[in-house]
């Protein structure tokens, strides 16, 4: 039916041309150290947007913007009723973000396109490249809030009438920029959703891998942990008659690494936060604050580790003669990704030559969303030592045109080719 | 040689006036919660001083002050040309401090000369009560200062160019006070010294004994440790991927603790300070900067423990592939009491009839200072939970007097009872 097919999967993107374009649009918001502050709906997003917007109208799509300010470009396919097939991710940033976290999706996306058209391949359905609004949240929480209200997790009215530490509404920022948009864009129907990502973790670079299947992401639970000793003199208080709540947090710190190794390879436990009251070098803790982040791909094995948790507490409490109250903050679960989009992204990878391997994601990503929706997929490619959310976020030119090629090969393979012969 | 002998083991001094005292004396900076806010050299450490100044003269005493603002409040004995045997301790307070850490060895000094007084006895030596200057460092640091100068241990210019925050130095304040006293004074000799001290810990209260017999002090070394790993993403980075500086300090803070119980009973091992940085709940800790406080009464087994902690510093470095550096900040040798004086106390609380155990000083005290130059003993007495430097500090009215009791007697017993028949 494709006389093209056998070569179909082995077209490549031009590499160079979206380094330029990642370089160029990271002219915007650049930071002295290499990096980007670009705040979601800041005149720094609108410039961001406002060349992305041109890029994409250069390379004949059709620009629309829905109410909470995603930006869908589309180029038309052979079959305009068909639902777009979709790729994308963001172009805001943290205050003190790399050039290419978010970035490098919408681009692959764009590049996608642009190769495209240098190769005169017309797609049977539309191909829509999407910049979601705010994915990181740092002015407006929660994160990822355009694919939130997209795919109807966050309300659009909440979304709309959350503040910044200034008092400015989403809502009025969205206005100020120029970005509120059409309700008839929101929460369209797409075909299925792919997104090219730097990988931020270390695992594709020690492993040598160029791209990293994604076959699903960690859920998440989040805790807040309070320790309650009493505060002594460190000297006169011999060992026996403590209540030292620093001992028994550390103790709940170690076990939190022990029962993440425990559950490897997809078990993650994190203590990022532990202060200790008073604080005085010769007073004897009484008091302890701290979290745990616990992740893992399976949700059984999650609530599992969960359970473990809450025992450990009680075990310690009784063990120190301590208070301990632990509470629940968040709770995201584990998501597979699509299995069709995962041998797709795979097929791709191998034929294309590229090194892979299947990752899961540690992270949150608009895709996480997506995948509720509509069939979704996505491809990672290395950064320098899994250094992400920081200016010295880095990448290669020649792994992110490896994860461009491979999403302009999953797209063709969603979208379908029209052979007009 | 002495007729009363068989007596004056057991005489009592007026507990109900020495509480009196006590509770007179602490209505000077007090504070709402019932605590004390006279902080060393201040205006309402000149009104303490000039209140104390003024009983000990109603109880025929010379007050002598000396270059570093130490009083010496001295009762004359039969033989004049002997050294006074002294007892005491501070007026000073933290900012939130105690009615009872430090007054309760001043007033129990008081309080032993005026039941003297009350009971017409005439001591061979004189007996001398000392209220030693700016023993808690609170405001101008170091801790022990006016027995330190008065000792030898601290520079008496370097105690005099000492500043507070507001670069008022110790000259200044003593100045203004006008309780810049005379360089004879300074340094004197002494034929033995005692203090009695509230414990400032829970021993005798858990042991329940009046009377503790303090047969030494703890050593103590203060180190500065800080464990440098590498800060990620708390979710894309796998467990066998991280250098997390927090779990590694975990590690050595139950270390520290482990230490301490395997030197039981003279060991103490604190980590009073730990804090984690950037501090963020999804972000792996990169460095941790914490202290490690360790005491023990024996130098030697101090000194072990201290090669301990620094092996245990190696191991985990290696173990955790992280960069630990650990420096000494603070070294007090080791010191036990005159066996004499030990002896004094012992038999004194046992003649009267107290519950009484040996104990172990874990805090800093002037008796330390003093027992380098002379003869020197304390007597501890039970406080209310061990809570101390706190203005719930506690004591009951009977265990103060019972502790000036043992005082007393041990004073006599110093001092020689000269009987005129």
């Amino acid at each position: 039916m494709n006389k093209r097919s056998p070569s179909l999967g082995k077209i490549k993107v031009n590499t160079e041309r979206l380094w330029d374009s990642l370089m160029t649009h990271g002219q915007i918001g650049h930071t002295l150290k290499g990096g980007l502050n670009r705040l979601a709906l800041t005149e720094r997003d609108k410039q961001g947007r406002d060349l992305f917007k041109k890029w994409c109208e250069d390379a004949g799509c059709t620009v629309l913007i829905d109410e909470i300010g995603n930006i869908f470009a589309r180029r038309a396919g052979q079959n305009n009723h068909l639902p777009p097939v979709m790729t994308g991710s963001h172009i805001d940033t943290q205050p003190t973000g790399g050039k290419f976290d978010g970035c490098f999706g919408v681009m692959a996306g764009l590049e996608a396109i642009r190769t495209l058209n240098a190769l005169n391949i017309q797609t049977i359905a539309p191909i829509e490249v999407v910049a979601w609004t705010n994915e990181e949240g740092s002015r407006f929480p929660p994160c990822m809030m355009g694919s939130g209200v997209f795919t109807g997790k966050i309300s659009l009215d909440e979304a709309l009438s959350t503040k910044d530490d200034a008092g400015i509404s989403v809502q009025d920022a969205l206005n100020q920029i120029d970005y509120n948009g059409s309700k008839s864009h929101l929460g369209h129907k797409v075909t299925a959703y792919y997104e090219a990502h730097i990988e931020q973790g270390p695992v594709l670079e020690e492993q040598q891998k160029q791209i990293g299947v994604v076959v699903g992401a960690l859920g998440q639970k989040w805790f807040d942990i309070e320790i309650t000793g009493i505060e002594a003199h460190a000297g006169p208080t011999p060992m026996h008659l403590r209540k030292d709540a620093a001992v028994a947090g550390a103790e709940l710190l170690q076990f939190i690494h022990q029962l993440a190794l425990q559950n490897s390879p997809h078990g993650r436990g994190t203590v990022g936060c532990f202060e200790i009251f008073p604080s005085s070098r010769n007073v004897i803790p009484g008091r302890v604050k701290m979290t745990a982040d616990l992740r893992h791909l399976d949700s059984i094995v999650l609530e599992a580790m969960t359970q473990d948790l809450y025992r450990k507490v009680d075990t310690l409490a009784q063990k120190y003669g301590l208070q301990i109250n632990i509470s629940a903050t968040a709770d995201f679960p584990p998501i597979s990704f699509d299995s069709q989009c995962i041998d797709q992204v795979r097929t791709a990878a191998t034929d294309l030559g590229c090194p892979n391997m299947d990752i899961v994601s540690g992270a949150g990503h608009d895709a996480i969303f997506m995948a509720d929706v509509t069939s979704a997929g996505m491809i990672f490619v290395p950064c320098e030592g899994g250094i992400s959310h920081n200016e010295l976020e880095r990448a290669k030119a020649e792994d992110l045109g490896a994860g461009a090629s491979v999403l302009l090969n999953v797209l063709l393979s969603a979208a379908g080719v029209f052979e007009n012969d």
